[in-house]
């Protein structure tokens, strides 16, 4: 379907640390088409905005802008218009996004949020979580991060910085997060912390399979755990066993009607959710976990992209 | 303010494991008078109901009654409007609560809710949360109990279950709690994790001024560290440091305007506040717990019989 002659296009964006994926969309939230460009963390600000440009122009083509949703992987401040702080991308601190996409694309209504909150509105209006009253959703990547959506809309917190559910503490005194803090959910269950796990393990006994390994990935120890190697079913049982306490937590503090696991590290299933299964069974009351459903995301690395426009979308 | 000649008045009542409380209020919700019983976990429902509506009757006299709302230690089931379970008070487990209260009090308006919930609404419109958006409860006694509210009402979750903070597990293979799993927040900071650690101490330092205790109480041990005692301080500073964890994983999670800490434990001030605060400063991001204020209630223990009123006041 063509939105010519309607009343215009959407562009949802995703500024990510090391992608730019951006979409359009009708104004009733109808999928179109879909573009990318890559980024790298050492860009200067004017660089990766001239990408996002480039991708969006080529996605709008000769058609109305009606609208821009970004979820950008950091800390947005709504009043100012400007990026706070982006921790992957630093060149963006500061970087005063609305008023270059105002500049870029002229007078529409943009609405900018956190990557994962954009992500966690994407699946609760078009994904797993759809039909649902509540949802948490769990990205699972390189860190964790994660959005609770309750009544169709985001819990934004007081000064917007809640969902960090990888900064919630599950073993005091556990291993240091790069956030400062210890014991995180993140610095336990995360793909850098089952490198580190990995390399660990790798240390203590170099004539292993997951010494040998060319490379230390989750993709790479996934595959060695299917294969029956010990030490690598080892690192998912203790990650699925950390990622089971942090969905028992949610399950008992917010028991949501769903908690939908999603990227790059949920792509380990088994693995990753029969020791994590086993965990909430224990850690949550039973009335929690028999009525917080899990489920896999259904959007996968575009949940971010649908979520965006969310907020621009006819009622 | 009496409320003859007016719309009635409004019954609020905390059904608790050691004691009945309630109170009268306008419809208004001006509080009127209150009055209590005591009760034990050892009496039959028969009783312990009686006793509920022997204190109702006397506050009511004669003037006529326009609602009952009730806050109960326990798992409420809406919509058999039975106690499922009631782990201080096991009698109950089954008791029809709400076919009794209709069947004494006749047929005016009933709301029944879990204690730690009415103890949040209490607080959140008549005590330490007036004026917020969001606040999370928690309640720091023999367990901890806990309610988010936000826009005015309580986030139950999809069975009634949200707000269970006191098993959230802040220390993966921790301390076992009375739920059977481990680690959890209650497992680590209440009065009875408090005497715990308190005898494992006088156990390991037979000669110590905290083996010397007559009875171990928390307020026995505040009174101790007070006076500068090594052991009992260490104690405080240990569970107030769990605290912390605690509370920094509302602040990141849920980012509210306020959370409200209640419950005989928090009377420890200092002792508990000052390692906690110490603890969410590291544990929180920074824009989390320089926007989330922490406050000590208001309404002491009778913030239950003021929130179980709540849902039934004029609007």
């Amino acid at each position: 379907m063509s939105s010519e002659g309607s009343g215009g296009v959407l562009l949802g964006i995703d500024l990510g640390g090391t992608r730019i994926k951006a979409a359009r969309f009708s104004t009733d939230g109808e999928w179109e088409s879909e573009s990318q460009s890559h980024s790298n963390g050492r860009e200067k600000a004017e660089e990766i905005f001239a990408k996002l440009h480039s991708v969006a122009s080529d996605l709008i083509g000769s058609d109305r802008l009606a609208g821009v949703g970004v979820g950008v992987a950091g800390v947005f401040d709504a009043q100012s218009g400007r990026i706070v702080k982006s921790p992957n991308m630093p060149t963006l601190n500061g970087f005063d996004l609305r008023g270059q996409i105002q500049s870029a694309f002229g007078e529409v209504p943009i609405h900018i949020m956190n990557d994962a909150n954009a992500a966690a509105l994407g699946e609760f209006h078009a994904g797993a979580g759809m039909g649902a009253e509540s949802m948490f959703l769990l990205t699972l990547g390189t860190g964790i991060g994660g959005g609770f959506v309750s009544g169709g809309e985001i819990w934004e917190g007081v000064a917007g910085v809640a969902g960090e559910v990888g900064h919630m503490c599950i073993q005091a005194d556990g291993p240091l997060c790069n956030c400062g803090a210890k014991g995180c959910l993140e610095a336990c269950v995360s793909s850098w912390a089952l490198i580190r796990d990995a390399n660990a393990a790798a240390g203590e006994k170099p004539d292993s399979p997951i010494a040998a390994l060319p490379s230390l990935t989750p993709e790479d120890l996934a595959v060695l755990a299917a294969q029956g190697d010990e030490d690598a079913r080892a690192l998912w049982e203790k990650a699925g066993t950390m990622l089971g306490i942090g969905i028992a937590n949610l399950m008992n503090l917010l028991n949501p009607e769903c908690i939908v696991l999603a990227g790059g590290l949920a792509k380990a299933g088994d693995l990753l959710l029969k020791p994590a299964r086993k965990t909430w069974e224990v850690q949550a009351f039973d009335r929690a976990h028999e009525s917080t459903s899990v489920r896999m995301g259904k959007l996968d690395e575009w949940a971010g992209v649908r979520g965006a426009v969310q907020p621009l979308l006819r009622p």
